[in-house]
């Protein structure tokens, strides 16, 4: 998807592909094929590049390392990259620079989840560091829920230990300031778990900001995440009926949070829409980030000046960034999920035919049940119709309906 | 261009292109290179497409008699994209279907020229029925003026008796009904010139229309075409204060012409925006006819819901048609063309920076003084704004001015 704006502005891409019919080598010319765990593959595909960026986060950390070392620019830097890939090191530097966040708590042992469940109240929300999409997340009534995963930490932290014992670092060992990066030679669980309270939320906000090597930054308009069984389903832009004052505070947390971690690119915050229990007032609190274009931030493309592509290309180029203001006083996005039609194109036709203002995106990807394949924006000044007609695109191309 | 609307509606674009540089090569995974001309290449090239559509109307009449022979499916086809090729098979078919143009004559000699112009009135532009892009346009005062071009007609003229008179044909040699097209192998002059009166014009307007194959049509709103020293400079949509009855009048002709020629894809109608000279009302007169998405048209990338890029690939596809609504009370299209900059980077970066709203569209092109090298597009309420920031970022790329 950064291919489009790359074309305008006159930018040449290269990618490094999972594999040759992976969707951005589609539609790029240069597209190598290789894993973001080749350090060789992908040492060789950044001597071509002046910039590398991320499509994904999960790009080990040494591969990260041996880059810097050949000098690479890479935008997010390892030392930002870390707060998106390590869930730990991201709950602890985001309160030490005072962002509001859920109650957390890295716990190694039973014993530690089970004072932090009676403290905060069970069930409480159990993340491995290094999870992702859904993955690695537990909602837990005891800590039995997560005895397997307590093993593997007591496993990780005792080949930790070995190890670092062999470097003289024994009095350091495993101490909470100690993440899961500095720990990965122990196994990926060695720092533990991040324990978080369940938080009664009254909806789910994103935030996406942009920030360039040279510290200009921008935002887009806070927007609503709405999901269902888990899984975002649709994004409104703006967040509708969002409090003024909570718009303004948790744009500033997403600037802040930028500029602390050193984030080149854009970044999306995921947070929380909260009651302040002082004062009843409209509150955030922040549960995740990822540092680059993210699905939160799809409705951009068509319903913003500058999209999230577009404005990451300008940024991690170090080029001045554009204009985030909305096109339209409404944009709905609607993911689609892989459903029950394996071809997409009868579908796709007959939803051109019956909304002609609809913008349809599909990534190229084949159809797999759950797997999202495309979304749909429509723009306009009625919300609800807005809703419906996202809602039908997504649901018609899902097979969910067949009208 | 069409690559950023193919990315979303999964279209795979492939591009015959003059040469592994060229704009679109850049962009587009699969891209031979090839000739128009080449038959043989041309031909190869096709039998891997489902659909082929062309970027300019230069392709020789027998590679199109080629390929369709070889039963490829060509948008738009043969039949209509000789009206497009060719100005006197134009003027002949708008006449017929009552379609209101400069009065016009196919002149093969001194004299016919001599009585147009006496009866019109000196001077009258003279084209070649095969120009393109102001090439074989003449303003002339007396036949002298093309007099090379007059016995270029005698001697394209004898070349077909003699060959016509083999095939005896001899009776229909040369009658008025003949066109460029059929007479094309006595020399590409044999059916004369075209001779048009010199419109005395209030502005230019352009009518951008689109077709598919199932009959479909739609158009966008009608445009000026700010025209300096004979060069499309600025594109205004919609055209300022064009008289309501005018504009249905024109998108009506516009669509006419569509249909009545089986045009398939996007089509613009170059117009002169004229005083009636019975009424004194507005009324139009069609210059020119190009099928293909066309500069007059890309202000529509950013200023509507669908840009003619995307509505040529959804047309030529036979997929249902998009909304062409604008996103904006007014989009304002700048030309970029070649100047003073050898490297465009350090003007282009100082824009971005001073106008976060501009869109910048640049094309891959080598800079050369008068080349059209991308062009610039802004949206909003206020057109007059709109226009000096179009006309700034032009002038500033272009290195008419510094700052």
């Amino acid at each position: 998807m950064c291919q489009p704006p790359a074309v305008g502005l006159s930018i040449t891409l290269s990618v490094l592909a999972e594999s040759a019919d992976a969707s951005a080598a589609l539609v790029i010319p240069s597209s190598p094929v290789g894993a973001p765990s080749d350090v060789e593959a992908v040492r060789a595909f950044a001597r071509e590049c002046d910039v590398v960026t991320f499509d994904h986060e999960h790009v080990p950390a040494e591969v990260l390392a041996a880059l810097e070392a050949d000098g690479v620019i890479l935008h997010p830097s390892r030392a930002a990259l870390v707060f998106a890939q390590d869930k730990l090191a991201m709950r602890r530097r985001l309160t030490d620079i005072g962002i509001a966040c859920p109650a957390w708590a890295q716990v190694r042992d039973a014993a530690s989840l089970q004072a932090f469940g009676d403290e905060v109240g069970w069930p409480v929300i159990v993340k491995t560091p290094r999870g992702y999409d859904g993955k690695g997340v537990r909602v837990v009534g005891s800590p039995d829920e997560v005895a397997d995963w307590l093993s593997d930490v007591a496993r990780d932290s005792a080949a930790y230990a070995a190890a670092a014992s062999d470097e003289l670092l024994g009095d350091e060992l495993l101490g909470d300031e100690l993440l899961g990066d500095e720990l990965l030679g122990g196994g990926p669980l060695a720092a533990g778990l991040l324990a978080e309270e369940k938080v009664d939320f009254v909806r789910e906000l994103a935030m996406l900001v942009v920030r360039s090597p040279s510290g200009q930054a921008g935002a887009w308009p806070v927007v609503e995440t709405v999901q269902t069984g888990g899984i975002c389903t649709q994004v409104l832009a703006p967040a509708p009926g969002l409090d003024p004052e909570l718009s303004a505070v948790a744009t500033a947390a997403g600037l802040r949070i930028a500029g602390e971690l050193g984030v080149t690119g854009v970044m999306a915050v995921e947070m929380f829409e909260v009651r302040d229990p002082q004062t009843g007032n409209p509150a955030y609190l922040v549960n995740e980030l990822a540092m680059r274009p993210h699905n939160s931030g799809h409705w951009t493309i068509d319903g913003a000046v500058t999209s999230q592509f577009e404005q990451h290309l300008r940024a991690v180029l170090d080029l001045p960034l554009g204009d985030t203001s909305p096109r339209a006083p409404w944009t709905v996005m609607g993911n689609v999920l892989g459903g029950d039609h394996p071809q997409l194109y009868p579908t796709y036709r007959h939803l051109l035919a019956r909304d002609p203002g609809l913008k349809i995106h599909l990534y190229g990807k084949g159809v797999r049940p759950g797997r999202t394949i495309g979304h749909v924006n429509v723009s306009g000044s009625d919300l609800d119709d807005l809703r419906a007609r996202a809602s039908h695109a997504s649901d018609f191309l899902q097979g969910v309906i067949t009208e």
